[in-house]
């Protein structure tokens, strides 16, 4: 399919005077379209097509909003080996990676299309009349989710499919009733083309107005920035960089009618090593966790940026383990030039730090477009007195957090921001200390992990990928599993309204055979 | 009782230097107590306490929680009429309206705690580990809600008992897990005290941590202000004015940790009276409409502020009915001075405006400390170019909008801002109209009510009383009903706990027998 490098405004193609260029990973070289640049007319023009067919999208039966879903992942599917080779070209990832990523996002596709047609995440309640109550009657009160209008979502780069155009954020928002309008990240900008012409084909094919989805283009920042801004978008999905991701958060609460924004922003992870976890296995941790910490070069947002454990022999025996495995990893390409320069300068930073200790790197070699692992130690001490130690650096490096004893370890836990994730590693003997550590934990992150490793997010309905500032700009959602749906719904009651006026899902007969609630107590379909 | 004009940080009570003194709402003078401004010292140590209370208050059994927030309801019960006849001294509302509001008070605490017992709202989740599952195993997944962390809630001025101390957010974030902070509303100090009182001897006869509560007080913003800002605050729960809740929200955004805030600023509940129903019974819309604008002297946050009819005869009829109905009000005395002066002010401007037209003032008379109803009328096209004539004006006054015919209606209805709610007054021939109106209404309003008023806000599980902004600062939320608890709660995800150090939510045996949800599918308990 040839890649046109126009924006996509609902059906229609639209090429603009700007544009730029996509860039191949693994060389930095500029690939051959030029990708037209979304100005104001382009994001309004989007916007306002969205806000038009809004109220018909939102009611269409469920049945046929699954099925668009659907449709969505069976034209992904059917673009075949292209989407991966192009993807693989712009982001420098490798083919099993997307090839696993696509079944990723197409699954989580036909995830929310079976979830929108049960239709539970309605949430409809009735709570009937009482016309003889005292002191007064009851009127007839029923209540059902609508979705909160077109969203505005921001792709990732680092995972070009699962977390971009046709990605969770996309799939909750169109699975709650929101169209779309996408900004295209522009590590990728031919991979999201044949995203979005997969999901306009979907739309065609299941005759939904084509204006639930828009893909809009630009390097810069200024058309995320004027894309929250617009009135019509009424909530922002976003997941990046933490500069970036508070800057919409600012905008978004500025704005004349002030908008949700879920963004997410930064995690360094934590790993904790109890002291029973690491005597009776110290060296299948250390290589475990390299394997983790330099698992697609280390650009996961679960990363294990942050190893925490007390000091002392077995501490000792990871060290050298992960050390040992980490100097026998190969040199990786990451996702684009200005990200492997970030990575170098912070890694360089860090390891000229006087009370930091450099423990090991990966190996040496591969072209200067290759990055390499790096493992840093300091003590407790050191990390509570720099802040900026407790950063996260996005790429393959973690530092190691030596503690003098358990109250420190709580400590360091206790100084930290909001997590994704955290995990414990423990045998028998630590469940004690982690049953202490727990209500720390849970106050710091979003999902907490036993003897595993945080990355590998699964998608499915007890997941969460969330957690408090800064892992997300609100903690109340999350962007991976079913339950990212509510991010994009809001309540609202209709009293004493006849039959004929209700929407399906509150009438008395119930068409939908929705499960709901009466009087408070769920009633199953 | 004693009034000591003392605060409570948890069961401590704490007298300041600073004080203020409330008012008498009837005669605008002093009472004799002085109250204790709380100062940065009382701020930090109240939100200290409950950050140190915080986790054993959360993972109370839930029968405990639940006795909690019944012997908060017993308590007050037995603080008897001297509840009564201060709240009445302080706000001037009538004996029969905080009687009524008592009971509202005590049966939201009752329903919360119920709903705390049922444990439906821990959302408990489970995903079984699918050990063969290929190409990558799935590891065991449970999810649950936990509660954010101390929540600040400012009391309203105008429910001196349901929107105060104990009442519908304070029950909420109770019955969530969440300590409160209560910045006392300064209109009614001496209530605040005594409902102060009644918590903590709830806590002390429950054995929970009195540090769940504290009740801090001052006349001015700083108090509010650096209670938002404080590091232990978790989220915000607000109801007043546009200014003020924006002022805060603007705090809680600008935070190291930005926090959530559930702030109610603003609605002028719009009523749309169709032409049918406008034939059948204009007479008895209007006196209808009249009793729901002057109730409680206007002070309502569903009170109707806004009337759209399209022009004709029948309107004419309304009018007169109104007109006449509003002539025969009686003067009432308004919550404080201040508001009361806002009032006149707003009125008299609006009164003065050359397009505007009064079409009817409450009975002349009164002491200089009553405010009189006032109705106004201009036509669809001023008001379209005066976005000021959309501000709500709290208190017993109404704008009547003239539409030339449906378009303009709609015009209308498309301009206006987010609301509680709106209402539409139909006979069965406007069924149609209704039809066409009723996405409109949606996207603007928390609750949509036909053939009724606004005023009256159930307490039950359907309820939303809420909205797009400025109704509320986050329209996915409701501050009355039971699904008000879910603002103050969290998921958080466990990855391969070992049972034992699971919660008992989430554990194989299902201690507490609730409901939830395995793979997806609910599992009544």
């Amino acid at each position: 399919m040839p890649i046109t490098g126009e924006l996509f405004i609902g059906a229609e193609r639209v090429a603009t005077a700007q544009t730029f260029k996509g860039m191949r990973a693994e060389t930095h070289q500029e690939m051959p379209t030029a990708f037209s640049v979304a100005g104001a007319s382009e994001i309004s023009r989007a916007c306002e097509l969205a806000a038009t067919c809004f109220d018909a999208f939102r009611e269409l039966p469920l049945a046929r909003r699954a099925e668009f879903l659907e449709a969505i992942a069976t034209e992904i599917d059917t673009l075949g080996s292209e989407l991966l080779e192009l993807a693989g070209q712009e982001t420098g990832l490798a083919a099993a990676r997307l090839t696993g990523e696509r079944g990723r996002t197409t699954s989580q596709l036909r995830m929310f299309a079976e979830l929108v047609r049960r239709g539970e995440w309605i949430g409809a309640r009735i709570d009937p009349a009482l016309p003889d109550r005292k002191p007064v009657a009851r009127p007839d009160l029923r209540q059902r989710k609508i979705p909160l209008g077109p969203v505005a979502v921001f792709g990732a780069s680092n995972f070009p499919l699962a977390f971009s155009v046709a990605g969770g954020d996309t799939a909750a928002a169109l699975a709650a009733g929101c169209p779309v309008i996408f900004k295209g990240h522009p590590a990728h900008p031919a991979t999201s083309e044949l995203i979005a012409v997969a999901i306009n084909a979907a739309a065609r094919g299941c005759n939904v107005h084509a204006g639930v989805f828009s893909l809009l283009n630009g390097p810069g920042h200024e058309l995320g920035a004027a894309l929250v801004a617009d009135p019509h978008i009424k909530a922002v999905a976003f997941t990046g960089s933490r500069t970036g991701g508070t800057a919409l958060v600012r905008i978004a609460a500025g704005r004349a009618e002030p908008i949700p924004v879920f963004a997410e922003l930064s995690s360094v992870n934590p790993v904790i090593l109890l002291p029973g976890a690491l005597r009776s296995r110290a060296e299948a941790l250390g290589r475990e966790f390299v394997g983790s910490l330099t698992l697609g070069a280390g650009q996961f947002c679960t990363n294990p940026g942050l190893v925490l454990a007390v000091a002392g022999p077995d501490l000792e025996r990871f060290v050298a383990a992960a050390a040992d495995a980490l100097s026998q990893t190969h040199p990786a390409v990451m996702l684009t030039a200005g990200i492997q320069q970030s990575y170098e300068n912070a890694v360089a930073a860090r390891a000229s730090q006087a009370a930091v200790k450099t423990l090991s790197r990966g190996t040496a070699g591969g072209s200067p477009r290759h990055s390499h692992g790096a493992l840093f130690g300091a003590d407790a001490r050191t990390f509570l007195g720099d802040p900026a130690l407790a950063h996260e650096i996005f790429g393959a490096t973690a530092l190691l957090v030596e503690c003098s004893g358990r109250e420190q370890l709580q400590s360091v836990l206790q100084s930290l921001e909001g997590q994704l994730t955290a995990t414990l590693h423990l045998d028998a003997e630590d469940h004690g200390s982690a049953r202490a550590l727990l209500p720390i934990l849970e106050r710091k992150a979003g999902r907490i992990l036993v003897n595993g490793w945080p990355t590998g997010v699964e998608v499915s309905h007890a997941m969460v990928h969330g957690g408090p500032f800064p892992a997300t700009s609100d903690s109340r959602g999350t962007s991976v599993g079913s339950l990212a749906i509510e991010r994009f719904l809001r309540p609202v009651c209709y009293q004493n309204l006849p039959s004929e006026l209700l929407p399906d899902a509150l009438r008395d007969d119930n068409p939908g055979r929705l499960s709901r609630r009466v009087d408070g107590i769920w009633q199953p379909s």
